[in-house]
């Protein structure tokens, strides 16, 4: 009996060791294709040179998705189609201004700052001229609560450098973007300036989402440039300064945009879905490169991988390029909603949204079986550049499957030191993505992505 | 007698659970010291802006021993010195030219191609004529031996794309820049092309070290840009090529030139040494940013980060700016000779000179149980991005070190997707490197001395 049970463990260890090198020697297959034949570069040039940024309701974003079709098409998925979803429809309406005024050697001066409009935020339509409140943090705005009547807040919390992963910087700083100008408005400030959400070197505003309930009264808002901002910070050290801005932020109605998805369908189980993607959408500055252009290039890549391997998949595969990620996450919710609608089992999905740099890990959210079943993978992927799993997180696109049926979801994590120094700014571009670290982390996602068809989460 | 064993088990366990505590901790001020004050990128972009490129002998390099003595003095060492060495003096003497002569619709063409003589490399000096022959490899050059007399050999070798570790395509390819030309010349060749050692999407041309033996003819080498490079074979495949190409290139009798070195006396072993470095000299192309600046100031930041934490060295640490290792390796061997010469015991050393970007381990060459303690390290490393160490290497400028008394070495191992986008090129300039990615790989360097000097190796 001990040497039957000897012997089975032994055949298990084979059994499995095997398996281990047969998804290895996959996996070697889809870097050597990707490495070789990837397209993904290309078409992230077509993308953002031959489109550009592509806020939701926008021309450009429309041309996106018609691009996002073809492209899908053109590698012979069984199906690809437009998911319809109705999008917020916000446009920046101007070029944002703003203009500090000051006093130096008993003369007046005033410096031109480098700003962009919060997105989602109400334009001033006419110029605001108001004296500047310096806040390093909510704790100080509430000091100062009878000081900010009728003042322009400016919100100087700085990313915190000693934060090894920058998102988790981010995390931190991010509360004063998204809350910021609705504390300001409910004492009575008449506009709102941030420090960028950035630790980069360089003066480039970061625009992003701001929202507050609305009821409370719409301020002019604007993110400066970290040199700028440090240097308002300094005058304001000195003496009294004003800043006159105006900026022309609005809504028009919602309108339609569209999730764009291709499917192959699985062999064995075709009632089990396993979703990729990334978001199609960006914000109006730069050419969305990194946030998310690289997400969808990616995702094109490991289903023209997967095909040009002709590889079958057990389960069905969903190829998405999510609509409106960043200022509503229609998409997300629209295709978690259509499944629930439709009675699918969504077992996995992963995001690829947090830059195209060289692959370090994933992020995920799921049992702990589930995260323990990821964790043995790495050794499979490690090779590629991932060799970290954490809890928690996945992708904004994807997170309403995980809540609507608890699918296991996670977002591929490339290093992330570069990622703040560009995001939701104008250096966002094409030149800043390096071809190899949007081809590795291809290859990440296409293994992770063939690991779960192939075995299950 | 097993309770006993079982107690001091336990007693160890704890005591080194406690130690991993304590090394964790002042591994986290270290990371806390270099990224809240860190001085490398600003050191940098002195070295960058104000030195620029610094071949050995020319005047930039002795302005960057001067620049380095001073900022290693201001740390405050016990001891901060020049270490004469005799090292070769190259010169470029003037702009390397090349023009392609190709007939296209039945008119005679050209094109100019953008290039840069080797390292090492003789100059034509006056222009050099002749008809171009393609090899891809040395067993294609045998099959042509009898058809290069008189031509010019042009070695197309491609970086393979499918090795992940770019160092290692960069180890496969670099034999056709370092024995190309000699090969060439031994079949009568008058002049060599060498596909650049890179896999960047840009046409820049990159230089490099070439060597052969002084019998052998010494023939005016150039590298092509990629593009020019697809180019010239493409042109090749529709009929002959043939190419004007004009070089200056000689040596000038040695010179002087230095290693610059502080040091930390210990206080428990004072009379082991562990050393920590990078090379001070680059090629004349570029500024030598992340090839070597970025050593050399992480280098002076382990210098300067242990001091401000009022670290006080069991062993003595030196910090050491190397001299000529791109075209000699001088400032490395009179490193190892002098401290043989002087019996100094260097139980380590440590390099970092595969650019300044984000980290990503260690390689090292080392007794198996070296390779063990290391490897058991990487733990406390981790968070800082060094997950992986790798065996075999350590640093051109380490390596004399190692052969000569057996010293444990290793490399700092950066992410190495993007190097060869910029090595020996005019892309290799202070814009390319990013801040947080070059204190991370201090924070990692730093971790690692602390640790040997706390345990040995």
């Amino acid at each position: 009996m001990k040497k039957f049970f000897l012997s089975s463990f032994c055949t298990l260890l084979l059994l499995s060791s095997f398996a281990q090198n047969t998804d290895s020697l996959f996996i070697r297959r889809i870097a050597d294709e990707v490495l070789t034949n990837g397209q993904s570069y290309e078409d992230l040039r077509v993308l953002t040179k031959q489109v550009g940024a592509r806020l939701s309701g926008s021309p450009q974003m429309v041309k996106a998705e018609q691009w996002g079709l073809r492209t899908l098409q053109a590698l012979n998925p069984d199906k690809a189609w437009l998911q319809q979803a109705m999008v917020p429809h916000w446009v920046r309406g101007g070029t944002d201004k703003a203009k500090a005024f000051f006093n130096s050697n008993g003369k007046k001066q005033s410096k031109v700052l480098d700003v962009i409009a919060l997105g989602n935020s109400t334009g001033s339509m006419q110029p605001v001229t108001a004296a500047v409140v310096e806040v390093k943090n909510f704790d100080e705005l509430a000091q100062q609560k009878d000081a900010v009547n009728g003042k322009i807040v400016f919100y100087n919390y700085p990313f915190n450098p000693t934060i090894i992963n920058t998102f988790h910087a981010y995390r931190d700083a991010v509360i004063y973007r998204g809350a910021g100008p609705g504390e300001a408005a409910k004492l009575g400030a008449v506009g709102v300036i941030i420090r960028s959400m950035s630790h980069g070197e360089n003066n480039a505003p970061h625009t992003g989402n701001t929202r507050h309930a609305d009821t409370i009264k719409a301020l002019p808002s604007l993110a400066v440039g970290l040199q700028d901002a440090d240097w308002l910070s300094q005058q304001l050290q000195k003496g009294p300064v004003s800043v006159t801005m105006q900026t022309y932020g609005r809504f028009l109605p919602d309108t339609i945009g569209h999730n764009v998805i291709a499917e192959i369908r699985g062999s064995e189980f075709p009632d089990e879905y396993i979703t990729v993607g990334g978001h199609l959408d960006s914000w109006d500055v730069g050419e969305g490169a990194h946030d998310d252009g690289a997400g969808i290039v990616q995702t094109i890549e490991v289903l023209r991988t997967l095909k040009k391997l002709g590889y079958q998949p057990k389960r069905s595969l969903r190829f998405v390029l999510f609509a409106n990620e960043e200022n509503g996450t229609r998409g997300g919710h629209q295709y978690a909603a259509t499944a629930k609608q439709q009675g699918e089992k969504h077992i996995f999905a992963l995001e690829s949204d947090n830059g195209g740099f060289t692959p370090r890990g994933f992020n995920m959210t799921g049992t702990d079986d589930q995260f323990e079943k990821m964790k043995g993978w790495l050794p499979l992927l490690q090779p590629y550049g991932a060799a970290t799993i954490e809890r928690g997180g996945g992708g904004s696109d994807i997170g309403p499957l995980n809540r609507t049926q608890g699918t296991a979801v996670a977002g591929l994590m490339p290093d992330s030191q570069r990622y703040f120094d560009l995001h939701h700014s104008r250096n966002d571009v094409f030149e800043a993505v390096n071809k190899r670290e949007l081809q590795l982390g291809a290859i990440t996602m296409a293994a992770l992505i063939y690991l779960i068809d192939q075995h299950g989460i």
